[in-house]
C-alpha cells in the first residue's frame, strides 16, 4: 500500500498522538479509523469528525478494513495488541507505532509479528504537557522532529512508506536511526531532561516562589507536568542507556559545583565558554 | 523627586539592561542621560535615539544635572562607581540598580554611602541571551517580574518611588523583598538553572544530535548561551545560597536515579504527580 488518498488507516489508541495523527490524515484525505478501549475518546473523536468510523470494543470489521495501521499505545502494550489482532490484518500490511522507547518494542513485535505483515517503527518527537484526544493538535508536528526507527529485517520500501507518513502528518525533519541509536539519543534529550525537570520541582517546597520565578525556571519545568504511567514505562524500559545519561549529567553537575566552591573563576568561564558555543550551534540549526 | 516627565535620569553601563531601561524611560518621556566607558555604546544609543546626552569619559555634567541614577554595572562594579561618583550627586537624589544578586551589593553601597542620598536596590527579572545595548529591548518586561530589594534602612518613600520605576518600565508584577530573600529565591529559581542548563551542554560532546533535538533539550538549554564574566560573578557572590541549592537538586536527582535504577514504580510516579502537581499552580499564576 502507498500513500493514496482513498486508503484506510487504522489507528490504536485514541490519546493525544493518536487523535492528533487522525486530524492530520482526515485533513490529507485518508478515511480514518480508530480503536479504543474508552467509549469517550471515540465517541468525542466521531462527534468532532477527527475519525471516520471508531470502536471500543470488538473492532475485528475495522481492522480487517485497514490498509495500515499505527498502534498508537504505551510501549507496553504495543506487541500484545498485535499479537492478538493479527489474525484479522489484511494480508501484506504496513503497520507502525509512535512510542517513545524502541529496542525493548520493535524486537518483541518482530518475535510474534505474521510473516507477510511488515512492522516499521517511528517516533514523532512531538508532544504536550496534556492527554487525551481532547487535547489533540496535528499543529505540534509542524517544527518537529520525526524518527523512522528501522532493523536489518526492513525493506528500503517499508522505511521510504514510513518517512512519506511523516511528511504527510507535516514533519519538519524526518531521519532514519538503529532502535540503539534512537534509545540513546533519547535518553539524552529526552528522558534526562525530564528527570531534571521533575528533580527541579520536587527537590524543595518551591510554591511560594511563584511570584518570583523568570522564564529560565518556567522554561525548565515545562515538561515537569509529566504522565506518570507513561513515562515511567520509557524510563524502565530504556533503563540502562537513561542511566549512563544521568551519571553523566551528575557528574558535570558536580563538577561545576565545586568550581563555584573553590572560586575557580577560570574553570567556570571555561565552561560557559563551551556551553555558549554548543548552543550557539543548536540556535542555527532550529532557524 | 518623583516621577515626573521632565526629570534627567542617568544610566550607568549601556549594555543590555541598561539601553533597554532608557528605551522605556524615553518613551515615557524623560530626559535620559547615559555613561558608558565604550565610546561605540554611547554612539550608538545616542544616534539610535535611545539616549538624549551620553559619555564615554568625564561626565561629571551629566552626573551632575540627573534627578536620579540607575547604576547598571556589573555587581562587582556597583559600589566602586558610586564611592568614586558621588560627590556629583544633586542633594538628596535617589540611587536605583539592576544586579541579579543583593546581599553583596547593598550593603557595601550603604557603607560608603553620602547620608544625603538614597540607594534602593531592584532586580528586574527579565534578560536575553545576548548582551550590549545594541540588542536592549525593553519588550522584554512585559511580562516580566520586578523585585524592589529594601533593607530598614530605606523610606517607604524610596521604596514606592522604585516600585513606580517598575511601572514605568512595563514589568507585569512588582514585589519587595529584602536582599537575603532575594538572594534565597534567585540561587533557586535562576542561578541553579543556569547550572544545570550549562552542565547539560558540557557533560558529553552533543554537537551530533542537533537534528534530533525536541522542544524539551532546547526549552532547558535555551539559557546555556551565558555572559561568563558577568554569571562567574553572580554565582560567587551568591555562593552559600547557591551551593545549598545545588545540593538540593543533586539529592533529589540522585534518589529519582535511584527509582529508575530499582524500577520503584510506585515510588517515581509518586514523584512524578507531585511535579505535575506543583508545576500546574505555575501555569495558573502565569496566565
Amino acid at each position: 500500500m502507498e500513500w493514496i488518498n482513498d486508503s484506510n488507516i487504522l489507528i490504536v489508541g485514541l490519546g493525544l498522538m493518536g487523535g492528533s495523527y487522525a486530524k492530520a490524515l482526515k485533513r490529507m484525505g485518508y478515511h480514518v479509523f480508530a480503536i479504543d478501549r474508552d467509549p469517550e475518546s471515540v465517541e468525542y473523536a466521531l462527534t468532532n469528525g477527527i475519525i471516520d468510523r471508531g470502536a471500543s470494543e470488538g473492532g475485528e470489521e475495522l481492522i480487517k478494513a485497514a490498509d495500515a495501521i499505527v498502534v498508537a499505545l504505551y510501549p507496553s502494550a504495543v506487541a500484545g495488541w498485535i499479537s492478538d489482532n493479527q489474525k484479522f490484518f489484511k494480508p501484506g500490511i504496513r503497520i507502525t507505532d509512535v512510542t517513545g522507547i524502541k529496542s525493548a518494542v520493535v524486537f518483541d513485535v518482530l518475535k510474534i509479528l505474521r510473516k507477510d505483515v511488515e512492522f516499521i517503527a517511528a517516533h514523532p518527537m512531538a508532544g504536550r504537557e496534556v492527554s487525551g484526544v481532547k487535547n489533540s493538535d496535528d499543529g505540534m508536528f509542524k517544527d518537529a522532529n520525526y524518527i523512522v526507527v528501522a532493523t536489518p529485517e526492513n525493506t528500503q520500501d517499508a522505511i521510504e512508506w514510513c518517512k512519506g507518513l511523516g511528511r504527510i502528518l507535516g514533519f519538519k525533519r524526518i531521519c532514519v536511526l538503529s532502535p540503539k541509536e534512537h534509545d540513546r539519543v533519547i535518553a539524552f534529550v529526552s528522558q534526562l531532561t525530564h528527570c531534571i525537570a521533575v528533580s527541579l520541582m520536587t527537590c524543595t517546597d518551591n510554591e511560594h516562589l511563584v511570584d518570583y520565578t523568570g522564564d529560565s525556571f518556567r522554561d525548565l519545568t515545562r515538561i515537569a507536568r509529566i504522565n506518570e504511567n507513561m513515562w515511567t514505562e520509557l524510563f524502565f524500559m530504556n533503563k540502562e542507556s537513561l542511566l549512563r545519561e544521568m551519571n553523566l549529567f551528575i557528574d558535570e553537575f558536580n563538577s561545576i559545583r565545586d568550581l563555584i566552591e573553590k572560586e575557580d573563576a577560570e574553570g567556570l568561564k571555561e565552561k560557559m565558554r563551551l556551553s555558549t558555543k554548543r548552543r550557539a550551534l543548536f540556535d542555527k540549526k532550529q532557524g
